[in-house]
């Protein structure tokens, strides 16, 4: 096996894909890259964005001869696209995918592939509320973690050399069992989403706040709460429906919790909800320290920031 | 009346006393400013960064020939600084306060100030996740709304003075029934912030995900969480001890939908879980265009913003 992937296929041409293209050419690789997406108006923009050295219509033309394949689509479609390209995926070629779940996509992926190629499910932890061909950009990886769940028994070499890509694209990247995986991100991602959704859904419902008061009050906090729900709404559906286990446990769990600070406001405990919030804080110090976030007061935004 | 305030008193100087003073002098306003804070440590850092032309230890002092006295203490306090301040306050003088809640405010306050004074309470909607006497600035204001709740009666010209004193800091200003306040605030502001607290909670407390992984995968979601976790515990214990009407209520709304979108994760209705993900999509257009947030991804945080 080479050092390096020297025919790259990206399969769905979203914000993820996008930004592989541009970190990719911003690392000066000297890899083909081909490209497939569903849509006649996604390829299209993939075109005159120049994403792909071809933008193909099918897939069996996407992956033909490409020694690294990239699932990037939404996580309910990966297992019926594994089954179309398996006849022409190159032996001894790696597949990857960028899904948020990874126990599912193991499941609707893997039994598809033939065993002459490499499978190794991958989750860059990256991303935007924005999504299509043209949200993506090269410093989307940077300092980023990326996280590969291969089985037992997937060959080292592949593994190393699908680390070595995605460090290249400016990745960390380190290894999970997929079930530890599939927990650890509902808490650190499907569930903020899940609920930052569900407060703006509240908000969106209440018919005694106008619309025009969630909009200019928004500035208290509830605004962050819709940059989160304005994710793509499929990509999300599929994480949750392909998460459901997770799902249901980190959701009781908060339930219980907010429940505990409900019943606090409800009889005054004062101290309890002090202590609760006096704890959460030095959360937010380890995040910036790590390098995660930045330690600007609002994110950097200035007031003036959307007077531009 | 004149036209404008010669004299304005800060009492608690945190990030929004602190702001108010930067962007009086960026105003170039021609006023004498005091300020009182409980602690000495407050009351030598405020001396240091000059926010007062004199910072009292007394509020007594601090009030002393003030024509504005603006409260900018934690809701919670503002009854006892009301009882304390009364005897010393200028006839005529406007004070208001900047409190996050409004019923509980008037209810603490009004019956102590004397019947020479004017009392309109108000709420600047403007913060960040820091406090202090050295978090504030300039700017916070700008383009933001400040609400002003007067009870029926309070006279207009003490009225209009304060709101062209709120209009010379950067706010735009509009007036608010005060109940419906609280019920607003608890929808753009308190309940995020309730939410962010809990979910921050429920990552911290779950043994069998670790600290480092929280916090190396935050970058999905869960860092925004702590940001709007990581404010004022004290402001925000009396924010929610102060509002308990309205807490229990959108609380009571949030678990409702909380519920359905668990029940649809749990028998697997994908089209529940796309509508609603995609009727939450437009209100993030709604805020951005009405500039009171930022139309870049991920606020404009570079993935390398957090590398300088």
């Amino acid at each position: 096996m080479s050092q390096q992937f020297e025919h790259v296929a990206l399969i769905g041409l979203g914000l993820i894909a996008s930004s592989i293209s541009h970190a990719m050419r911003r690392a000066d690789m000297n890899t083909r890259i081909t490209g497939y997406a569903r849509s006649s108006t996604t390829r299209g923009k993939a075109r005159k964005l120049g994403l792909c050295d071809k933008v193909y219509d099918s897939l069996a033309d996407t992956v033909r001869g490409a020694d690294l394949v990239v699932l990037a689509v939404p996580v309910g479609a990966m297992g019926a696209i594994a089954k179309e390209i398996a006849p022409f995926l190159k032996e001894g070629a790696v597949v990857t995918d960028v899904g948020s779940v990874k126990r599912a996509v193991i499941d609707a992926v893997g039994p598809s592939l033939p065993k002459s190629v490499h499978f190794v499910p991958g989750h860059p932890i990256a991303g935007t509320e924005r999504s299509g061909p043209d949200a993506g950009f090269a410093s989307l990886f940077d300092n980023r973690w990326c996280l590969l769940t291969p089985e037992a028994g997937t060959d080292k070499k592949a593994i190393t050399k699908l680390r070595k890509f995605w460090e290249a694209l400016g990745a960390n990247v380190d290894e999970m069992e997929p079930d530890h995986h599939d927990l650890v991100l509902m808490v650190t991602s499907h569930a903020p989403h899940l609920i930052a959704y569900t407060m703006v859904g509240v908000a969106d419902d209440l018919k005694r706040v106008t619309d025009t008061e969630v909009i200019n009050y928004s500035a208290a906090g509830f605004r962050d709460f819709t940059r989160i729900a304005a994710s793509d709404p499929t990509m999300w559906r599929d994480v949750f429906l392909n998460n459901k286990e997770a799902s249901l446990e980190i959701l009781g769990r908060f339930t219980e919790e907010l429940f505990a600070l409900q019943r606090a406001i409800r009889i005054g405990d004062g101290d309890f909800l002090f202590d609760y919030f006096t704890r959460t804080r030095a959360v937010r110090r380890s995040i910036i320290e790590a390098g995660q976030d930045t330690d600007e007061a609002n994110f950097g935004r200035g007031a003036t920031d959307t007077d531009k």
